[in-house]
């Protein structure tokens, strides 16, 4: 049987819960192309309705079984997730879906609950850009809430958890993995910081120690809490549920959400347009010239501004 | 008088000295352009021999005071030194300029040296894409030693250091200076760990806490030296001097050092090309275009990948 690519017939069986529609959707999308356009166009009207959380922090912290958890605390008001596993570092997408079965434990029966791993299997250029157009469309498919996990913390992963709604940076007991998340610039996108697998030593140090580092950081209008949990038991999990609601909140009463939403639009439309132009290049610059150009380059022979201009002026583009 | 902006005139009276003409090379490279193009071709073939040094860290830290130590060192053999001293954040170009003069107190009056600011007053489209084609300039004219000190850790800033065939992370006792450098991302860009003002106390926990940090990050072939300084009084210098000798030698006897340079070029003409695209874009969309097609986007009119494949089209590239 030919696979089904038209949106106007995948789409709507996707809203009526077919998972399989909807992950040939997300493959479309992740592919780019027109089809992944038309897709994002078809949904765009009724999107911008899901609230987004991001997890990140190093592999091992306890994302998932955390994440487990709060699929359980969204799943009590009947409201439906989505969530997106993201792992730049796994190029086979046998190993992300085999990921996904272990990984939801508690919510494998659960048709309210849809899992994808995001690996770097997508032709799109990259899973930074395959994303956040795969969380517009479980946003516009109808999911009210949207989970996105990372699997390390990458500069890609770190940079797609930061754009959600509410950010959860997660790290253990111990003086490195504090530091660490400093290293991995983790501190900056952080709405609220979980110290998991608190029954362990070293808790209290490890948020003096966070608690010292955001100090630095200065004044925000939002102070992010420091919370210990035991994803594992359950410990601390009601408080930082609590803690995800109050910053929800704090969002829409300060008017963030509304600024954040609309920066996010502005940014995906340029992302868009230098795709496009990236391509361009791609597109008229044959492989053989390209390596050539550049060996001469790197050999020497011509300075990299007026290869450049050469480049430009092929494809009809002004130089400086 | 009118300004002269032929490179044919002004590249060899720079080579012979003449401060006014390399000045105003690097103004024409600043402001972009075909002349600035010009230039940088003119002087390709005599460069690629400069050795590079980067300094930063936070502003305070005493960077300009060890740069100052290190021009000594430098004209001990009779090399002459170009200083570039980058400040994103300052808009004014006087503010920079006087800078310059209250900077490099002890060669202010030695004709070896050049200092020269780079602040946000070119019109290139930032510092980040100026600062290695005024380096490439500095090199090609025949300075063996180019200093590039940052006057902060911004992202522009420490980029630009990190390019340098040799960068110094310039911290001072005490343990928050530390954990910034860690967030700044000075970790990763760090050949040599400077912990300047080591007369203070808390030298040795900055040691320590700089080692085990530097250890997270696993073995290298280069294990960074962690040299405490006294700027002010010399303290230290000859060692630091000592160490950043050392690191030139590993990079020529590694290889490091041809694959480093071959990189930067090609990464130039890849900033080249996609300066160009981009002001292309610029170029061919009207500003009330982008506006009103932004203000859509925001309102949600129009999804940002329906509104970046028009404005492709209307610049007669394919979209996705």
């Amino acid at each position: 049987m030919a696979r089904i690519s038209d949106p106007a017939i995948l789409i709507p069986k996707a809203r009526d819960g077919d998972r399989r529609s909807l992950a040939r959707l997300i493959t479309l999308i992740e592919e780019g192309g027109e089809a992944g356009t038309a897709i994002l166009a078809g949904v765009f009207g009724s999107s911008g309705e899901a609230w987004t959380t991001g997890l990140t922090g190093a592999p091992g912290a306890g994302k998932s079984t955390l994440t487990d958890r709060l699929i359980g605390n969204m799943r009590e008001t009947g409201s439906e997730v989505a969530v997106v596993a993201v792992d730049p570092s796994s190029p086979f997408s046998g190993g992300a879906i085999l990921g996904d079965r272990v990984r939801m434990q508690d919510h494998i029966d659960d048709s309210g609950v849809y899992v994808r791993s995001m690996a770097s299997r997508g032709h799109l250029g990259g899973i930074s850009v395959a994303t956040p157009r795969v969380v517009a469309l479980l946003d516009g498919i109808g999911f009210p809430e949207v989970v996105i996990e990372t699997v390390g913390v990458g500069q890609a992963e770190v940079e797609i958890a930061g754009n959600a709604d509410t950010t959860l940076v997660v790290v253990n007991p111990g003086w490195g993995d504090s530091v660490q998340a400093a290293k991995a610039g983790l501190l900056e996108i952080g709405d609220i910081f979980v110290v998991n697998k608190a029954d362990r030593a070293g808790v209290n140090e490890t948020v003096r120690d966070l608690t010292q580092m955001l100090d630095l950081g200065g004044e925000r209008s939002w102070k992010p809490p420091i919370l210990p949990t035991v994803a594992a038991t359950g410990d601390g999990i009601p408080e930082l549920w609590a803690a995800i609601n109050e910053h929800r909140h704090h969002l829409v009463a300060s008017g963030k959400l509304a600024g954040m939403r609309s920066k996010r639009l502005v940014a995906e439309m340029e992302a868009s347009l230098l795709g496009g132009l990236r391509r361009q290049v791609r597109a008229s610059i044959p492989e053989a010239e390209w390596a050539d150009v550049t060996d001469r380059v790197v050999g020497r022979e011509v300075d990299p501004w007026t290869a450049a201009a050469r480049l430009l002026r092929s494809l009809g583009v002004a130089s400086e």
